[in-house]
């Protein structure tokens, strides 16, 4: 490496060390978890599916106690169906489908938004596993828009639980996404989700960081 | 139909009626175009493809001479294929295969967010017609985000060609998108243009309306 290049190089690292400072010193700048589409199940439904008590930890999540699982199943619509979609974990008290409205298309599903756990009007669909299918009457959705945060964090931002808020993103698909559902839970870590069709549509990536606007 | 029905028929659209004509009195909200992922063929690959001097014309689009044509292509990336991708007709100077971000990850293509029609930095991609396959070095691009105006109406709403804007879109999943390119030509009808990606992520349809802010 020449001595011009490592001059510059020094230059680029700090200067994205102090802007990545500068917004970890903003409790509004929370990052970013970009969900792609995903399975939640019943102990039930893991037992028909898989002939499992428990799933099978692949990889840790950012929020504590959530993890994907080494389980796929395939997701059966109208129209066409999804193989190899990644079952998370643990185990949730009612089975559920999170699509993007894309993949709603291709699926030929109409599933409305949602808050996740919220089924009454979740759509019909059905779920494979390598040792049956399911039916559910109630189980797709797309998952509705929300940010995670401690109730310490919620606090500091003069938020509470269910309060909503706009988010605003940097870059060249940048802008500002409404009524994101404030998620508050004791080992919350801070974190807005977004589904794929939102992340890509924004221009943002898993670990960028948005910017908390009281709506 | 009872005349409790009849009477909250007509207060409902009474006041649909109001808001559309709020919103058509208003300039700055724009009919919002929604694009799937289309082709745009020269004459030559044309030629190549369907061994046709033109295309047929399957429907009218908004912009006055631009149209959906009958002719299907498969667009090929490293990961997957595309099967019945539109061609939009007229034909271009040069071929390009306009994808979501979505579309992008499918395929396994790495395309850059371009203004249609600069494909300096467009990502290679191949192209399938009945009579054969051609190989674009640089054809594949996400759209970047437009709204199309006349000269006058450009000139109503204070701005020129290639200025940038930003629209808001309501609704559960409403925001505001921001780094809109305008595009000003003679016969240009107001029309926003989003990709399926964006529509799907701020929750908007074809035909819905977006309210232009100055950056």
């Amino acid at each position: 490496m020449s001595q011009l290049d490592a001059g510059a190089l020094v230059e680029e690292i700090t200067s994205k060390v102090i802007a990545r400072l500068q917004i970890l010193q903003d409790p509004a700048q929370i990052v970013l978890g970009v969900s792609n589409r995903h399975v939640h199940l019943s102990h039930d439904d893991l037992k028909t599916l898989f002939g499992l008590d428990e799933l099978a930890l692949y990889r840790k999540v950012r929020q504590p106690g959530e993890f994907a699982a080494e389980q796929f199943v395939t997701v059966h619509g109208p129209k066409k169906s999804f193989q190899k979609v990644r079952v998370m974990g643990p185990c949730r008290a009612k089975s559920q489908v999170e699509l993007s409205r894309t993949d709603c298309y291709t699926l030929g599903v109409k599933a409305p938004v949602l808050q996740s756990g919220h089924l009454d009007e979740a759509a019909p669909i059905d779920i494979e596993g390598p040792l049956g299918r399911i039916h559910l009457e109630h189980g797709a959705l797309v998952a509705a828009r929300h940010v995670h945060m401690s109730p310490s964090g919620a606090r500091e931002l003069g938020l509470a639980d269910q309060d909503t808020v706009s988010v605003e993103f940097g870059g060249l698909r940048g802008g500002r996404l409404d009524n994101f559902i404030i998620r508050v839970k004791d080992d919350f870590i801070p974190e807005i989700h977004l589904d794929t069709d939102e992340a890509n549509g924004i221009g943002a990536l898993q670990g960028d960081f948005g910017r908390l606007i009281k709506e």
